[in-house]
């Protein structure tokens, strides 16, 4: 163990250096921020590449090898930092961010430019950092790059092998992303992934995202008659496709908000009782949650909390109806077919597949005569819940506790993040997903702000999580 | 009474006279199929104002007075024949028909041009007239006017005063329609209206149209959350538009078919057993009726057969449904809101109004917290029927039996048809449906034919029914 991996003594002289070393840390952070790297605009792919550069500039100048590895889309940054061989085999991260930033529109709705990025005083917060990209995900992963260049700085190596993938596409579905992991897997492939694009609990409480709801979804069409038909000449007598579907899918829950499906519920892993007991004592603001957007009740299953009900549950929803005349006015039509597009929430145990299965026997089992069903656009991926007891989880939260000063929130996500989903099925690596957002900081939306504080204590936060990382025994695994 | 008022004279003379102008009046049936009235299709503006002189032409060549009256549409023919004032009153009949016709696409598969009219030996039926609006209308109205025409040219004189209106715009909705009756009400306010745009029971059975549903519509949009939302983000607690929009469709019919709106049923007149008997022996073809749509079983109430169902039962039937998202793919969206567009057919004695507020009700009362609803695009008109007993109903059922050798049947038609809900709501007169049409006529579709039998038995059909209503006692009013 060398001077860097013994944090009592290397980490207090880190965390002065990323305090001297603020102002230049903002100045680094607006500079890729003035970057327009807009994915999904073809008009600013150039200011994407430039954003690639600027990271893999950010990284070579700290010690890293890296590249701007060129893709179908928007480039990968790759880099890397290794211990010299000799020291034998250390804890190896891969780092995960992206580069590219949603549009800013409406353009009108900011209060400057959203590619000037500058410091705004915040009567809540004080200073905040405004521009696009501020929180997602550019400050956030400058985060960890400053925390990177404060150990390499003031100790010459990091206390962790550390690989980086910034990718460019996050903010447009990511369709490079599967092959590139596809093609270097075996190079980007450690011990654990840190995945820096969640948030906090709240400005006080840092959290660790540990739950991950999986997703199923399908397409079903019903079919009636070959033809649309005239409700005049054919009503009565005629099956009308749209209300076999109405029927089917107002069977879909029970009276207890409980999906019906047969078996949906069979292999449903529920949280540990502490889990739920934590969760409670969060204070979590339901009326603040449902009354941002315009509801006053939770309609979900009775008997769960909404967040138990978001992180613990899984849904059956319908996401889409289309069938016969959408138009304006009237028109008197029975239509040929009715489509309906729904998509599932999953929870750790229970398998997509298996779930469209039921899905689909659901639905046969309620065609009447002359109707059909096809089933289009399937897919899926299960739900993640990491194991909060595994030694780098329990590392990350007591450097978490130690910034903080307390013990980070275990969180659930009630959506899917997608890389974690791909490290975890292509290159079977686990992920710690830690971020230091907060929900008001307006990402996707006009006047996007990351706090100052945020930013700063976030690269405190990982200068201590890699201190931590590092003094894992080596004999266990990460 | 005059010499053209006693049938028994009278008649034989007119039917010979039909037969001997059998090619002329197929020679002036082509020339009006030339003309390509194409009322939808603005390029065909000027055909329109043709066919509609045409018609007017052949008014004035029989000694009606007839004009082509401007709208902001297509024009209205308008034509009078009345006896001089020294007899009395008379009774006095409304003809309508309409010079209009339906575009011929798909070209390509007519066996030869659409406006070039020619006789084409059918298999089935012998010589049959081909040409788009051979049937409908073209073919129907002209032996009304073929009929009138023997009589004049025969007796100087018809058995009744007779007012024509020939519309251009009834296969584009009949726009002009109701400002034009509002206008010229007095003018055209007759005893009875005789609406020729119907069929027969089958080719060897004449057809009274007696009962016409009525149509009652509203548009519902339910909405939930104030913005659309992240079904991995609030999937869950949140209400999802979309299946409280299911839910509440689900629950629009029981588990026998019938509607599930209280008091839907209250005021619904049933038709007299004996009409009923004699529906159930028509022989009606189920099979084919839903085979023809790619059916194979009634969808509708149980306990009626299908007939039953179209002429005499009322319905309820989602017309379009749209909420969410309905392009390509998923979106996992859980919706603001979702409308769905809803009608209903409407039997004697129901009220549109009173349809529409319990559905209203209906609606209301199965919001769950945080739903609303709204209530757009609401309409209607009650269905009619007629009495069957009424001395003009006895004398052209009558005039039916006499020419076709059986008695007419007294039919029904699911689906309203505008001219007979406005002659009895604007100008309070009932219409007399009778049509020479039949199913296989292939109307709006390529190779329209208008059997030539049709043509001919139509029209001695028209001089045998103006000779019968010519000697309804004048006491009893029409």
């Amino acid at each position: 163990m060398n001077e860097s991996q013994r944090p009592g003594f290397a980490l207090p002289r880190v965390l002065d250096r990323l305090a001297r070393q603020e102002p230049a840390a903002l100045e680094r952070l607006f500079r890729l921020l003035a970057i327009p790297s807009i994915s999904t605009d073809p008009a600013h792919h150039d200011s994407c590449i430039a954003a690639a550069e600027c990271c893999a500039g950010a990284l070579r100048e700290i010690g890293f090898e890296a590249r701007v590895e060129p893709t179908l889309g928007k480039p990968m940054v790759v880099g890397h930092w290794r211990a010299a061989r000799s020291e034998g085999p250390r804890p190896h991260v891969l780092f995960y961010g992206h580069y590219d930033v949603q549009p800013p529109d409406p353009l009108d709705e900011w209060i400057a430019q959203p590619f000037a990025p500058r410091l705004v005083e915040d009567p809540r917060y004080g200073p905040v950092i405004v521009a696009r990209g501020a929180s997602d995900d550019k400050g956030q992963l400058m985060t960890f790059i400053e925390a990177a260049r404060a150990w390499l700085e003031e100790h010459g190596q990091l206390p962790v092998d550390v690989s980086v993938l910034i990718e460019g596409e996050e903010e447009s579905g990511s369709p490079s992303l599967a092959p590139f992991l596809a093609a270097h897997g075996d190079e980007l492939k450690a011990d654990i992934a840190l995945v820096c694009d969640t948030g906090q609990w709240d400005a006080e409480t840092p959290a660790v995202t540990a739950f991950l709801r999986g997703l199923a979804f399908s397409e079903i069409a019903i079919r009636g008659p070959s033809r649309d038909l005239h409700s005049g000449l054919y009503g009565g007598p005629a099956i009308n496709p749209l209300r076999v579907l109405s029927e089917i899918l107002a069977a879909l829950h029970d009276d207890k908000g409980r999906v019906a499906i047969a078996g949906f519920y069979d292999e449903v892993r529920v949280p540990s009782p502490a889990q739920l007991t934590e969760w409670r004592a969060l204070g979590f603001d339901a009326g603040g949650f449902l009354g941002g957007v315009g509801l006053s009740q939770a309609a979900g299953e009775t008997g769960f909390s909404i967040l138990e009900q978001l992180w613990s549950r899984p849904t059956a929803e319908i996401n889409g109806i289309v069938g016969g005349y959408g138009g304006p006015g009237t028109k008197t039509v029975i239509p040929a077919h009715a489509t309906a597009k729904l998509s599932f929430r999953l929870v750790p145990g229970q398998e997509p597949a298996k779930v469209l299965a039921g899905l689909r026997r659901f639905v046969e089992d309620r065609l009447p005569a002359d109707a059909s069903v096809s089933f289009t656009h399937e897919g899926g991926s299960p739900a993640v819940g990491f194991d909060t007891d595994a030694p780098h989880f329990r590392a990350a939260s007591r450097a978490l506790e130690a910034e903080w000063g307390k013990r980070p929130t275990i969180m659930g996500c009630g959506a899917s993040i997608p890389i974690v989903e791909s490290f975890r099925s292509r290159l079977g690596m686990d992920s710690l997903l830690i971020g230091f957002a907060l929900d008001d900081d307006r990402i996707h939306s006009p006047n996007e702000k990351y706090n100052l504080r945020s930013f700063n204590k976030g690269a405190r936060s990982w200068a201590r999580i890699l201190a931590e990382l590092g003094v894992i025994d080596a004999d266990v695994s990460l």
